[in-house]
């Protein structure tokens, strides 16, 4: 059966305006054609900047008992302006940090863009679900996703109860 | 306008006795000749390896009502020794992390020596201020800094309260 | 002298039967082949996937009064099933974090095989004495200490308390 993903996308212009953002169908073009089949997005949803709208949306997606998603991916507020605490929200609420997931965004990022040095991605999991902060920009959250799809899907039956050895994970 | 940095020399020796400190000569040659005529260095610091002492000091420039500064470079004290304390005295005060600019400092680093896997940096926002700190060797921090300073103007004026969308920011 | 490591083994299935684990043997190997002869492995212990066993040993090595060891390295633990805390238990005990040494072994790790993002690995120190977090995997736990073993006793004996300046150490 299919990995289920959920996307937040974390914009106060797109929260008054959903038709002005286009991150939503980018995200969903790279699971359906760089995903090896194995995903279906089951929820967009969009936020303003904040970190309690955040933080409810994604414990409703993760501390759900019926049916958790296996991955969240957040995009936008993430860069140093003031209104930027994607990170932060999402950090507050990890039961576990992934520096390996981290750092293989970052430096496929680097690879493109020296101005990825901006972003302040953070990834981890709560409860049964992955989760990974994207930047805002569209071709970003592309680059950043693409980097590490197609390891999720052992990272997320891991963390969905899945034995480690069976899938020859890193722990 | 310029952007206004300053730097803070965290040496306990170099406390009791400016003179015998050449890295404030050594980064403010790279503000000025590797900054695209985009800095101003507004002033340098000395203080011993003691966290009160760097935290009173970051504090002033970033937490002024008036003028906070754009940018705080510290050298020094990110070693492995008991007095090596500038991370966890700098970390305790950003209101926001960097990792972006942890990773491309690190990457930068490790192409020359290995030994910059000793070092232990941290970067981040506190107020409108980006925080990052150097290793103290006088090379190292001035590789560190070439590594991130042509980035750094766009995550300032972020910090400050640009628009992020006009800087084709990474949030 | 040699500097002092423990191998810590942090496995379930290693701990009801310690001839299951084929950890301690590399580990040893890299120890004596590539460590310069500056090694010696003062002791290995096999603890379940269990943050209070975790910590307790790990306490038992480095806050003894008499006879710190230099290093620890564990090995499992890493990944992101709900039984893989390595990294939460260690990272509470650290006093001072070392992204460099994670920066390294990641960048190493990834060069190898892309699961390596699934690696969550924390270093840092502990009083005296440098923690470093291994893969379960004898083939990732072996490539991730090679990544960061010659740099290694610098920061051991910074830590320990020798001179910074005198082992051109990073910070
Ligand atoms: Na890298």
């Amino acid at each position: 059966s299919l990995l289920r993903a959920a996307v937040l996308i974390v914009s106060t212009t797109a929260a008054k305006d959903p038709s002005s953002d286009a991150a939503d169908v980018a995200l969903r073009d790279v699971f359906a054609n760089h995903g090896g089949g194995q995903w279906s997005v089951a929820e967009t949803k969009i936020v303003s900047d904040s970190v309690p709208q955040i933080q409810r949306q994604i414990m409703l997606w993760t501390d759900s008992v019926e049916s958790p998603v296996n991955l969240i991916v957040t995009t936008g507020g993430t860069g140093f302006a003031v209104s930027d605490e994607t990170p932060e929200a999402v950090s507050a609420l990890l039961h576990k940090q992934a520096p390996g997931l981290v750092h293989a965004m970052l430096s496929a990022s680097l690879s493109v863009t020296p101005f990825a040095m901006m972003s302040r991605p953070v990834a981890g999991v709560r409860n049964k679900t992955v989760i990974i902060t994207l930047p805002g920009s569209v071709k970003g959250a592309r680059e950043n996703l693409q980097a590490v799809l197609k390891t999720l899907p052992h990272a997320c039956l891991q963390a969905a109860g899945a034995d480690s050895r069976a899938l020859h994970a890193g722990g």
